[in-house]
C-alpha cells in the first residue's frame, strides 16, 4: 500500500466518520452508529472508496484495545467482582439460549446437523467492543448495567473459546475434544486472573517504574506497550487481545498515574478508534439486502429468522440479573449483550472458511451481525431514556 | 502481517526506543540518538527483532507527518518570513557545496560521470525529520537557528525535488529536461505558499468550523486529518508529506484552538514518532563496517571519502547566515544542515533501483547517512553547550 493510497483512506475515515457520527449525535443517538454507517457509505457496499487493507485493519485492532483500555482505566475491578455471579448468569443464559433457539431454528430451515450447530453456536457471540463503545458514548459505563454486560461480554469471549474449539473440532474431524477445549478455557480464566490480581498486587512497583526514566512522552507510551503486552499475551493463550488490553486498564486504573494516563490516552485512542468502527460498516454487505435478486431470497429469510432468534435469546440473557442485588435493568443488560459485532465476523469467517458453512449461510450470519450490531446502540438509548432514575444512582 | 507479530512489533520497538532514549538523555544527548541506536540493535543487524513491514513503515510515515505538524503548530510564521533569505541562502549552498565536493571526490575515485553526479546529489538531502527532532529534544525550535534551519531544509526538499528528477532523468534518457524540473519545482513553491497563506487567512473559519460538530474527541481527529490532508496534497505533487503537514500546523497555530490542539496531538505523535527513528536506526546494515570483509573495503574507503565532504558541504552552507541580520551562529546552522537520514536513503535506493549506481556505492551512501544522522545530535548538544548564552535570547 502506497503511502498516499493510505493517507486518502484515512481522510475518508476520519471524515465520514465525523460528519456521520455528529450526524447521530446531533440525532440523539451513540455515534459508533454513524461511524458504523460512515463504513457502510464509503466501503465497497456504495461508494467504494475504503478497502480493509492489512494496515488498517492492524490499526483498527490496535484501535479497538485502546479503547478498551481505557474502559479499564476507568473501572473499578471491585464494581467487576461486586457483580460477577450476575455477570456469570448472564454470560450463560446468553451462550445456552441464543445457540439452543439458532440450532432449532436452522435445523427447521432445513440445514444439515453441523451447520446448525454452527449457526448457534454464531449467535452466542458478543462484541466487547461495540458494548463498550455504545456504554461509553451514552455515559453509562460505570452503571451496574455496564459492569454486568462488560463483565459477561468478557466471559462470553472465554466461553466462546470453547464453543467455536468444539464446534470446528467436531466438523472438522468428527470428535470434541473437551479435555482439550477444557484446559485451553482454564488456562485462560487462570492467566486472566493472575495478570489482574498480580497486576493489582504489584501496582505501586509498576508505578515508581513508571517515573523512572525520563523521555518525550514515556507515560503515553509506558501505558500503551502495558496495554499491548497484555493484548499480546491474551492473544497468545487464544484470546481477544481486547480483553488482555481491558487487563491493562484495570490495573493501571489502581496506580496513581491514572489520571495523566488517561488525559494521554484519550486523544490516541480517539485517533485510532474510528478506523475499527468504519471498517465494522465497510465490511457489511448491502448487496444482500436487495431482494430483487433472486438468489438473495432464502438468505434473507434465513437472516430474518436468525435475527428474530438473535435478538431474542441475548434479551432472555438478561434476566440472569433478576436473581443478584445489583438492582440493574434486565432489559438495558439484554440489550447491551445483542451486538455480535467483529466477534460474530471472526466466527463467520472460520465456519466458511473451514467450509462448514456455505456462502448462503455466511451471508445471513453476516446480515444478523449487521443487524444486532447496529440495532443495540439505537434500543440502549431508547431503554436508557425510558429509565429516567439510572440504577447507578442507588450504588 | 498477523496481528500478534504486529503487536510484538510495537512492544519490542517502544521498550527499546524507551531504554536506549532514556539512556541518551542520562548522557546529556538527544533522545532520537538513543531511539536510532535501539533500532540498529533490534533490526537485522544485530537481533533482528523487527523487520521493516509495510504497517510499520506507513506508521513510521504517520509520526514524522505528526512531529512535524507538532513543530509547525508550535511556530510562528512570522520568524520564518524574517530568517528566509537566510534560510534561503544556506539551503543554495547546502545543496551547491556538498554536490560540488561529492562530485569531484566520487570522479577522483573512479566512479563513472553518470555515478559521481548521483552521488553528489545524494550529498545535498537534508532531513527534516531528523533536524527538527533534534532540535525538539534540544528546546531549540525557536531560536533563530532553528527557523533557519527547517526553513531551509524545506526548501531542500524542493531543491532535491529538482535535483533528483535531472539526475534521473539525465542517468536514464540521458537528457535534462530543465523545464519540466522547473515546472514541477515552481508548481511545489506555488502551492506551498497558497496553502499557507489561504490558510492563514482562513483560518478564523477554519476555527469555526472546528466547533460545529461534536463527537467524541473531534477536535484532535480534525486536526490529524487536516495534517494528513496537507500531506497528502503535498506527496500528490512529489514533495514529502511531512511538508504539508509542517504547513498544516503553521496554519492552526494561528486559531483559537492552538493550545488545545497542541495538547491532544503530544500524546498521539509520542506514540507515533519512535516507530519511525527505530525503522531508521534498524536500516542502517552494520554489517557492511566490518573491515575484515574483503568486499567491505572499497566500500568503507569511499563512505569515509564521502563522510568528510558530506560535513564539510553542510557545514560551509551555515555560514550562509553571515549576511543576515538574525544573528544566527553559523556552526550550529551547519550541524543543523548535516543529517541526511531517510531523504538520503531515499536517493540512495532511487538510484539503486534505476541502477544508476551498484551495491557497493549504495552501502557506502548508506554509511554516510548513517553517519551525518548519528552525528548531528551529538554535535549540535556540544555546540550549544560551548554557545552558553543562546542567540534565542536576542531576537
Amino acid at each position: 500500500m502506497d503511502l498516499l493510497d493510505f493517507l486518502l483512506s484515512l481522510i475518508v475515515i476520519y471524515v465520514s466518520a465525523w460528519l456521520f457520527g455528529g450526524l447521530t449525535v446531533r440525532l440523539g443517538q451513540s455515534a459508533v452508529l454513524g461511524e458504523m454507517f460512515a463504513g457502510v457509505i464509503v466501503g465497497g457496499s456504495v461508494l467504494g472508496l475504503v478497502h480493509e487493507t492489512e494496515t488498517l485493519k492492524l490499526l483498527g485492532e490496535i484501535g479497538v484495545m485502546l479503547l478498551l483500555f481505557e474502559v479499564g482505566l476507568e473501572s473499578d475491578l471491585q464494581s467487576f467482582l461486586k457483580v460477577g455471579r450476575s455477570a456469570a448468569v448472564v454470560a450463560l443464559i446468553g451462550v445456552v439460549a441464543p445457540f439452543a433457539l439458532g440450532y432449532l431454528l436452522a435445523l427447521a430451515m432445513g440445514l444439515h446437523q453441523i451447520q446448525a450447530i454452527f449457526v448457534g453456536a454464531t449467535l452466542t457471540a458478543t462484541s466487547i467492543a461495540i458494548s463498550a463503545r455504545v456504554l461509553s458514548d451514552l455515559g453509562r459505563l460505570k452503571s451496574p448495567e455496564g459492569h454486568i454486560i462488560l463483565g459477561a461480554a468478557v466471559l462470553d469471549d472465554i466461553l466462546g473459546l470453547i464453543t467455536l474449539s468444539v464446534v470446528v473440532g467436531l466438523a472438522v474431524s468428527g470428535t470434541v475434544s473437551w479435555m482439550e477445549a477444557g484446559r485451553t478455557a482454564g488456562l485462560a480464566v487462570f492467566l486472566l486472573s493472575l495478570a489482574i490480581f498480580a497486576g493489582v498486587r504489584y501496582a505501586p512497583l509498576l508505578s515508581r517504574f513508571l517515573s523512572v526514566l525520563r523521555t518525550r512522552g514515556s507515560l503515553v507510551v509506558a501505558a500503551v506497550t502495558f496495554a499491548l503486552l497484555l493484548g499480546y499475551l491474551a492473544g497468545r493463550i487464544h484470546l481477544a487481545p481486547l480483553i488482555g488490553a481491558f487487563a491493562a486498564g484495570l490495573v493501571l486504573a489502581r496506580t496513581e498515574h491514572q489520571v495523566h494516563i488517561q488525559e494521554a490516552i484519550t486523544p490516541v485512542a480517539n485517533v485510532f478508534v474510528p478506523i475499527f468502527f468504519v471498517l465494522i460498516g465497510a465490511a457489511m454487505n448491502l448487496g444482500l439486502l436487495n431482494p430483487f435478486h433472486q438468489q438473495n431470497r432464502p438468505i434473507l429469510l434465513l437472516a430474518f429468522a436468525l435475527g428474530i432468534v438473535a435478538v431474542l435469546g441475548k434479551l432472555v440473557a438478561g434476566l440472569g440479573v433478576l436473581g443478584g442485588k445489583s438492582g440493574a435493568d434486565p432489559w438495558t443488560v439484554g440489550i447491551g449483550m445483542l451486538p455480535r459485532g467483529e466477534v460474530g465476523m471472526i466466527f463467520a469467517s472460520v465456519g466458511l472458511s473451514q467450509r462448514i458453512i456455505g456462502e448462503g449461510e455466511y451471508g445471513a450470519i453476516l446480515l444478523v451481525v449487521a443487524f444486532t450490531t447496529l440495532l443495540a446502540p439505537i434500543l440502549l438509548k431508547l431503554r436508557y431514556r425510558r429509565v429516567r432514575q439510572p440504577a447507578a444512582a442507588k450504588s
